[in-house]
């Protein structure tokens, strides 16, 4: 498979945002929306006031915390400034003495990763509570503890990061990715390193057939928050797709979009196919779910796909961190996505100059596979391709329907223009009415 | 699933009309049709002329008996005052003395169960004839017999009964049985049973979305004529089920409709699916064919399915009586279909009010299947719910797609509605152009 | 399966036009061309200039053969005045002398068919060459060899032959055979001879619901020739079939159109599967791939099966003679390509007079298959046709619908009709709009 030049130091980037206790909304969040927009420029970040209403949900306030701790026994048992996985994100404050017994409904572990910092959260149901690794919980002998949070819910804003692409076509494809899960690196910044690798390539071309967006967002309120205040972008969305946790060792996980059968689903197919990488391709929502449950659901209908590794041992643990990334393995995505985007840009509608199959040796167009056996399944695609050419389906829709690689398809198709043999009538895919 | 109230004795009604000889037109049959009549207030009895045309049949003459017997040597060997099955139903009359062997050709018996009686009958061939358990066969050792049989037909009306119970539309569901087989009670009475406590029911109500015709019929020509008779009731006719044979202990059998992949098929394969009850579902006629072989033939075409219970080892012989019955059997079978019809009279189109997934904590929607674990399998279905909405389709149709529980759909549905989130849509079948 | 008496004697026609070295253009491809519009009054023969265009592809120049030899030592050790397959068709012209190694380069044998001489071509690569039995190489034990060959191409026509026979329609069936193959005969000359055979057949009659076309080409450039500069046939054309290699013993292999689910697939799946003989259908260009690929191409869009017995040991081999024929297995396979002309002549809607099922006893329409066992297929298929027309699609479409064998669907609707209780509306297949 074809593999692209980095446009960025991926790494670096992850690197740079990893520390950082990012959240749906606080400081740190912000911080790291701001690093993204440094190297993207033009991005614009946007923020919508806690309280708002966006559909059916509601912003909500941010969340600061600057100390949490257990003591016992004048001893300090955990320190949210040891690791910010230590509070439970989005913890009420609390103060007080409280029993053994009462303190272990605040402990949350992770006994089958017992040295890891399991990552809780309550975002909707208002609890307070820590999170420690299993095997602290010996240390936990005293009968009562004194017990600290300092956290704080502010009104203010959540924000978000968006950069529009124009394209030649208003037709939009969205790019989306997470910034939250505090000092966490697999899920989800390797999905956002991945989304400006392309979106600088993307810049960096003259023209583009679609036109695209970037959004980095907190987890599902996020691009709740975000569409529901860009009626424009919904409107003009064709597709988009999802992706994170793409820097482990794990097969490929491509989960095909709400209605299973669309443009973007017959490019993932095809490009996970080919690619001789380990994957699979589940359906919507039998993997892990992300922003796609936003993007795709019924009102918004953007057909959105994702790609992940997911699972992974160390997901949702504090051993998620910058050393699990394998950069080739985040290449091998950057570098599917990509694909898939190009095979969108390229795809045309093969339209037959003349009836009849086409004369091969009269146009020096037959391939030597007898010299160069790598030609050889191109050669078995010809039939196919000769024979399916309609004048009316796309490319990527006919290699799809043949279930031959779009790339033979392409091969065969460009060739023939090139000798005048068949015209490429512009294919722009549009939004579907709902 | 939902248990209904009986709402008439239906025991009873079986035990009333099973002693009488019914058959296509004669006395009984007015006599079983009149009892029907006498519970249902509004059912018309409507008569059909012998020798009228109806399609391409002919209304048959009625058929009466008033003695039949087989002597041999002054012995009394079959007499059809013993039971109206030892003369073949509809035989022609015959007097005179006969041969061993001329009446062997005329004397029908079921080897399988040799102390039955057989059913037999011949509506269309001229014969005569006798039908006795197979085990008599050894009494008859004379070389000559005396037969006679004093059958009459006469002109006169062929009798159905019908009930319209007017609903909010003119579309109409049709319930069909029929009233036939003399002194046999499984077959068809149950079906006869089931229908009137339906009837009973629907005619509580204060409101119908759909109309419903109750017919009861001597089975194939009842139906045709009064379908040939009622050109209106066709045109308005959107479903229909037959129903007989519900009273014993084998699976329920559900038989689709003629296209078999219509609006009733969707809720018959949704509701035995759900019963957990022991059951089959299989194409048109391809089980036993009755009525249904009228209402859904071409140019009719009222989508009809059917239910039995079909085959059962009495099926056909004087063993098929009221002790057969067994009354939670013949409930359960009523259940099933008044669930049916409550499932079309519920449904409705699902419009989502708001664009995105429904913020459920936000509602107080989310089921707490930690505590009841009977919510889990409903929590289970809220993505295919959720995700599946279009407002286009309506929540059985839906389900079907979706292939959960129409239930699990309403649950969902009707909570979104009450809060607000959600418009229901009318639904109502129509018929499909022919 | 019915059976056709036959038009011609296909034996003496095939022995007559066996021994000509029949080419894409050459004299011997003329005469053969002509001895088969001999037998086909008004058929045309039409010539094609070399060097002029057919959609892609040029017309080749025609190619002469005055002798050709290799000799060594004075002995003569291929002469092709043996045996034409001696020299490689369309062999460059040659004379010199060439070592042992160099002449091997130029020598093409069989091994698995050691004594047969190969038939080997080279249409538009410029090679020089022989064919030999494979066991002939151990005589070529001389150094140096003279080798001789006095090809010649020269400018003039390619021919073909067509003979349109009008129906009462326009719409056009194209029946498809190839001429070339020097001195070999079930590839493709049987083509050639069921062609004539059901030509005469249709010519016979008074009159045909379709026209048709029959065309006998050299193959490939004689379909291209020959529909490049007739425009109209193509635009008239809803169908056709190729057939060749129909003479020896093994199974009929059906060949579906591009389309695979095209009118002719049904005609050719029933008529194959209910012949009760040996055979396979699969996919289009899945087996031998002849003119089916020019008729069936893009832009040209006439949906065209084929019937083969390929493959077969002698295929393309000196072996390939009249002695393989086998006249009984030739009149099968044109009385299946026969009946599937006649199904689709006969075919028509039924559309029933009345509506529900038909009284069978009351027209005397009930086959009485107790006494006539043969009848019982017939009496099986009664539901699945009463049940299946729909007064929109044809007898051929709704046989192939239910599964059921196409003759069976029309023993019951030609009985209705003849009854009065069912018109045949008139079917004529239209040509798809591309």
């Amino acid at each position: 498979m074809k593999c692209y030049q980095d446009q960025i130091d991926m790494m670096a980037l992850l690197g740079e945002i990893a520390p950082l206790a990012r959240t749906l909304a606080n400081n740190d969040t912000d911080k790291a929306l701001q690093i993204v927009a440094d190297v993207l420029p033009g991005a614009v970040i946007e923020g919508f006031p806690s309280g708002s209403k966006a559909w059916t949900w509601t912003i909500p306030q941010r969340w600061e915390i600057s100390g949490a701790t257990i003591k016992a026994n004048g001893e300090t048992l955990v320190d949210a400034a040891w690791n910010p996985l230590h509070v439970i994100n989005y913890s009420q404050p609390f103060k007080g003495a409280v029993t053994h017994a009462e303190l272990l409904k605040h402990l949350c572990t992770h006994p089958e990763r017992p040295q890891a910092i399991p990552f809780s959260f309550s975002f909707y149901e208002e609890i307070w509570g820590f999170s420690i690794p299993h095997e602290w919980l010996s240390r936990f002998t005293s009968d009562s503890y004194e017990v600290e949070i300092n956290s704080r819910f502010e009104e203010g804003n959540l924000n978000t990061l968006s950069l529009f692409i124009p394209g030649d076509s208003k037709e939009t494809f969205v790019i989306c990715s997470n910034i939250c899960h505090p000092v966490q690196v697999n899920d989800s910044l390797t999905g956002v390193a991945v989304a400006v690798d392309i979106a600088k390539r993307l810049l960096a071309r003259t023209s583009r057939k679609y036109s695209y967006l970037i959004l980095v967002v907190p987890e599902t309120i996020g691009s709740i928050a975000f569409l529901a205040n860009h009626p424009e972008i919904i409107k003009a969305s064709v597709g988009g797709f999802f992706s994170e946790m793409l820097g482990t060792d794990g097969p490929l996980v491509g989960q095909r979009t709400r209605r299973g059968d669309s443009y973007w689903d017959k490019l993932l197919g095809d490009v996970l196919l080919n690619s001789n990488l380990p994957h699979q391709v589940v359906n919507f929502l039998k993997s892990a779910g992300n922003d796609e449950k936003v993007l795709d659901s019924p009102g918004v209908d953007i057909p959105t796909f994702s790609l992940t590794r997911y699972p992974y041992p160390e997901y949702h643990t504090s051993d998620d961190n910058i050393n699990l990334i394998n950069i080739d393995r985040l290449r091998e995505a950057r570098d599917l996505l990509q694909k898939i985007i190009d095979f969108a840009e390229e795809d045309y509608i093969p339209v037959l100059n003349q009836p009849g199959p086409v004369f091969l040796s009269g146009y020096g167009l037959y391939p030597n596979w007898r010299d160069d056996p790598s030609l050889l399944p191109i050669w078995q695609s010809f039939i196919d391709v000769m024979y399916s050419i309609d004048g009316v389906h796309s490319v990527v829709e006919l290699a799809a329907m043949r279930q031959i690689p779009i790339s033979h398809f392409f091969y065969w198709t460009d060739a023939f223009a090139e000798k005048g043999l068949l015209t490429k009538s512009p294919f722009v895919l549009r939004r579907k009415a709902t």
